[in-house]
């Protein structure tokens, strides 16, 4: 090991050595919830230069905002640090949620010390009854036992020799494998110390790459490509969960072929390329991009989620024996398998040697003239009307969080402006994840612009009255840390994508009042009046989201659009009749399906 | 079995018989959160006459409110139901709660259909990527199996033959052993019929007694009673919590033995009779307490519950081999150990036999005069004055739910009217808890209300601004099923009991601002104004408390203490202390311990 700060001496706690160690990755933020246990942990990140800590206002919604800052950071995982027991386990749904999506988070546990466990004493946040302790008290470790299923990689840190090493390899593991790992640190080991030289050399975050086996890929990629008469390309969302944004722009643009999106795709491609055609997910597919894609002889998908979310209900169409596949961890081609491979590289591979291959050039249908609404000449909000009118708000470099719930089927099918960032938690689809995904998207892109000195976007949450009760708490700490995120709330009284699944006008939909008018002050906005705008016609809508302010906003801007609890975007309604009759059945009795909703069309 | 009704053909959805079952054993609302693998199942809740469902604004909160409730109803259970994965795993940290404390409560959870966990498809909230599904596809009962550490049983239905057995089963677990249980239901199950007339025969829920051991255990208990000198009595948390109240009380009242309860055995006795001494927590008792209780030759401890925050750090001496103890399930006398038993039957025993021995009498020590607090000429409000200040506030059959932190350090110590409900997680200790408990003590208090015909006493929440953060919303619920709690909030700007264990000027320690003031015009409170005061000083405070609106309130209202952020009650600075040296260098120079503090005395 280089020792070149000539300090071999010299030693540094643990708890330190862990945040440099984060800090040296490229992360600004540590998000988290004090607890007794993680105190004194704590307090070293306050000894690393240009690190921070935020407070959450509960666990999951800090393993939320950790997800959130890492989806915008594309490398840099989110972290978050918890207490034991009721800290950790409080926010587990967050982290399976990362996994799930193949986010890569950290989860930081401060655990009991050493001796407590070891005594299994009666210690509160534990679970068993015995004179105190000993052999038949609680097991301490019992809550990383029931978490193991949530993460990739663990450090169960125990002996202080083996700590440092151990750190580094699960954020390895992290951020090679993008999903989250697990730091558990019992709290006296975190004041132990290790030495300082240890964080001369930096964590090895390189791909293990195999270039035999990549350049056989490339090989059989381009081979299949310049075989095909009608190729077309198709980007799903592994592509920028594992780096490849970059990579996968470039690539389209050599190739120039027809290239679809997955929802889960959307935002990597420039959408307003000529080669762009738009959004494939089956049966809810615009008909001539469907009839299109069914068409093409070789689809190059890249980065595949297979989910019913991100593929209109699993009714995708892709054939294996004639399409390519570049999976995060292997190439598919005709069939045949390559691996081990990992998406970047090849992506990067596969452009730069496309120059010497000819492949046929394929271009988007042609867009079919648009059915007008049933409900166009409506002067309220509905949603065959606000996805479209609100896209001209959109800028370059904007990052807008999409909530799961009709905003996810509204405002996918939109054509986003170049470099626009669309986080949505699509297979997943835990709802509450959007509001404190929002503000670790914030710091993400604060601290991209501070590090670059290059303008930010905005970030902007579209979520609904529904999914905002969950985790509303979260406006506080985003208050608390001065961010400026435009929320855009959609008011439509309950919780209406379940309305369509069921039980449209049962009493188990609705949920409780909000006057979002309060809010801000509730949250101690400085400026609550003049944040805080409501629509519920159109042209209150055209007003506010023609305001000056919202384009550059000073503060946390509120907007609430009003909506009926029965007015959904068509393809909502179209995937949940795919489910079978009995769904069909009731979007029919319930007049989500019909020439006369005002969900039709749009 | 027998089927007195005539109906032995007719059958019922699966779905209404287990709402009809958990209406049998006398639950009457369903919590939760409605998600799309639960809609059907919610259902049928409104097909079983005098049964509800209430949904929560997060699972977390179902799982709180649950808690709360059963806590009050003492043997029926609290009863929540969530959707496959995002939903029941929000709501784990919740049951590990209930688990931790001997609390029964049901979590039904929603899960995929039959046929899509079998072809293991990509449904959303599932984790694994595949072709969609099949052999690689995601484990639909890997959440199940996760949870499995947080239940004493399980219902883990498939075949609907099965089902109802199956559901009785864990319901009876639930119900005798007082700990949480979960009931995993297919969607599509859900609606298969079952035969009706199942229901005809009620869930046995009696206690598998062993006359033969109890008797003997209520020999060699009367025995070492009557051999003792100085006897006394202890009643510690499980008595309530197996439903022994009033065995309890009416043991104490024969016996006539100096009585100490544990924090957790609080609202058990009638804390105005002679013999009532208050209480002992090792350290952090009153000294004349501390050594009248260590001078008793012979204690008979009931239902102990051995926390570190149950027993001023485990500082609680109890000599085992003088002493008797009835715990759960077994009885230990001076070593010699009696099982299976339980607290219930055994308590009515012994006091049913206790007419023909005598037991020596004993007498509480005489309270030595408290020492005035430093502050006690203050006008602002202090921890030192707050607590005894409030006590005239509290009427017989009063609900007070104590949220973690200074609360629970301060109100302890005070004695509290007859029949008052303390409510407390005393030992699991996850903030955040008390306020959806608030609701689901409501909810019981209005049942039983309603079903009696008698006069309900209220529910007074007390809680911190940073506990209350973490759960918030909870208050919409709140006002959704109009319930009328009175909310105390201690506004000390922070996690002031986390300063006194560590950080005590750090940032980790601060939280979001917020201005209660607004608090229920955001939540739509129907007369917001009126329903919310703020007390800074105790003149403030006196007429507040004093208002008679508080005496019968016909809304939700609201209460602002504001307190300094290093004011503690000294029993949570003596509790620190004893962890160890560091602890009590860092309180002294915080200036929590020394003659200059605020926070000492009381």
């Amino acid at each position: 090991m280089a020792e070149t700060n000539g300090h071999s001496g010299e030693t540094i706690p643990l708890g330190l050595y862990l945040w440099t160690r984060i800090r040296q990755i490229g992360v600004s933020t540590i998000l988290g919830v004090p607890g007794d246990f993680n105190l004194e942990i704590l307090d070293y990140i306050y000894q690393v230069p240009d690190l921070t800590f935020l407070g959450n206002s509960n666990e999951l919604n800090a393993a939320y905002s950790a997800d959130g800052y890492a989806r915008v950071r594309e490398g840099a995982p989110g972290v978050f640090i918890t207490t034991h027991g009721v800290g950790e386990m409080s926010a587990i749904n967050g982290v399976l949620g990362s996994l799930s999506e193949s986010i890569p988070v950290i989860h930081v546990v401060g655990q009991t010390s050493k001796v407590l466990q070891e005594g299994r004493l009666m210690i509160h946040h534990s679970i068993g009854n015995s004179e105190g302790g000993g052999k038949y008290g609680p097991d301490h470790q019992m809550y990383a036992k029931m978490s193991k299923s949530a993460r990739v990689a663990e450090a169960s840190l125990w002996e202080v020799e083996k700590a440092p090493g151990e750190i580094d390899r699960v954020i390895r593991e992290c951020v090679i494998q993008r999903a989250p790992v697990y730091i558990f640190m019992p709290l006296d080991l975190s004041m132990e110390e290790v030495p300082r030289s240890l964080l001369d050399t930096p964590i090895d975050l390189s791909l293990p790459i195999d270039t035999k086996v990549q350049t056989k890929a490339v090989d059989a990629i381009i081979s299949a490509l310049t075989e095909a008469k009608n190729p077309a390309l198709f980007v799903d969302g592994l592509v920028q969960r594992h780096g490849a944004r970059e990579e996968c722009k470039a690539l389209a643009k050599a190739l120039n072929i027809t290239t679809y999106t997955a929802n889960m795709g959307k935002g990597v491609i420039d959408e307003t390329e000529p080669y762009f055609a738009g959004m494939y997910g089956g049966v809810i597919s615009d008909p001539e991009l469907l009839e299109a894609f069914e068409k093409s002889d070789c689809v190059l998908l890249l980065g595949n989620i297979a989910a019913d979310t991100n593929s209109g209900g699993l009714t995708r169409k892709f054939e294996k024996d004639e399409g390519i596949q570049v999976n995060a961890n292997n190439v598919v081609v005709k069939g045949q398998k390559y691996e081990p491979t990992f998406i970047k590289p090849i992506l990067a591979e596969l452009k730069s040697r496309l120059a010497d291959h000819k492949v046929a050039q394929s271009s988007p249908p042609q867009a079919l003239p648009k059915k007008l609404s049933v409900d166009h000449k409506a002067k309220h909000l509905t949603q065959s009307w606000i996805w479209s009118a609100m896209m001209p708000f959109f800028q370059p470099n904007d990052v807008i969080v999409a909530e799961t719930g009709t905003t996810s089927f509204g405002i996918i099918y939109q054509k986003l402006p170049p470099n626009v960032k669309l986080l949505a938690q699509t297979y997943y689809g835990s709802i509450g994840w959007a509001t404190p995904a929002t503000l670790g998207a914030e710091l993400a892109l604060e601290q991209e612009a501070r590090e670059s000195g290059k303008p930010r976007g905005r970030t902007v949450l579209i979520t609904g009255d529904g999914s905002m009760q969950l985790t509303m708490q979260e406006i506080g700490t985003m208050l608390t840390a001065r961010t400026k995120p435009i929320i855009i709330i959609l008011n439509n009284a309950g919780y209406t994508i379940e309305r369509v699944i069921h039980g449209a006008r049962q009493k188990y939909n609705d949920i409780n009042a909000a006057n979002y008018a309060a809010m801000l002050h509730f949250f101690c906005h400085p400026s609550p009046e003049k944040s805080y705008h409501k629509a519920t016609t159109k042209e209150e809508f055209k007003e506010i989201f023609g305001d000056e302010r919202y384009k550059d906003p000073q503060h946390l801007m509120v907007i609430e659009i009003v909506l009926d609890k029965f007015d959904v975007p068509w393809r909502l309604t179209k995937q949940i009749s795919i489910r079978g009759e009995r769904y069909m059945e009731e979007l029919v009795r319930e007049g989500f399906i019909g020439e006369g909703r005002v969900g039709v069309g749009g």
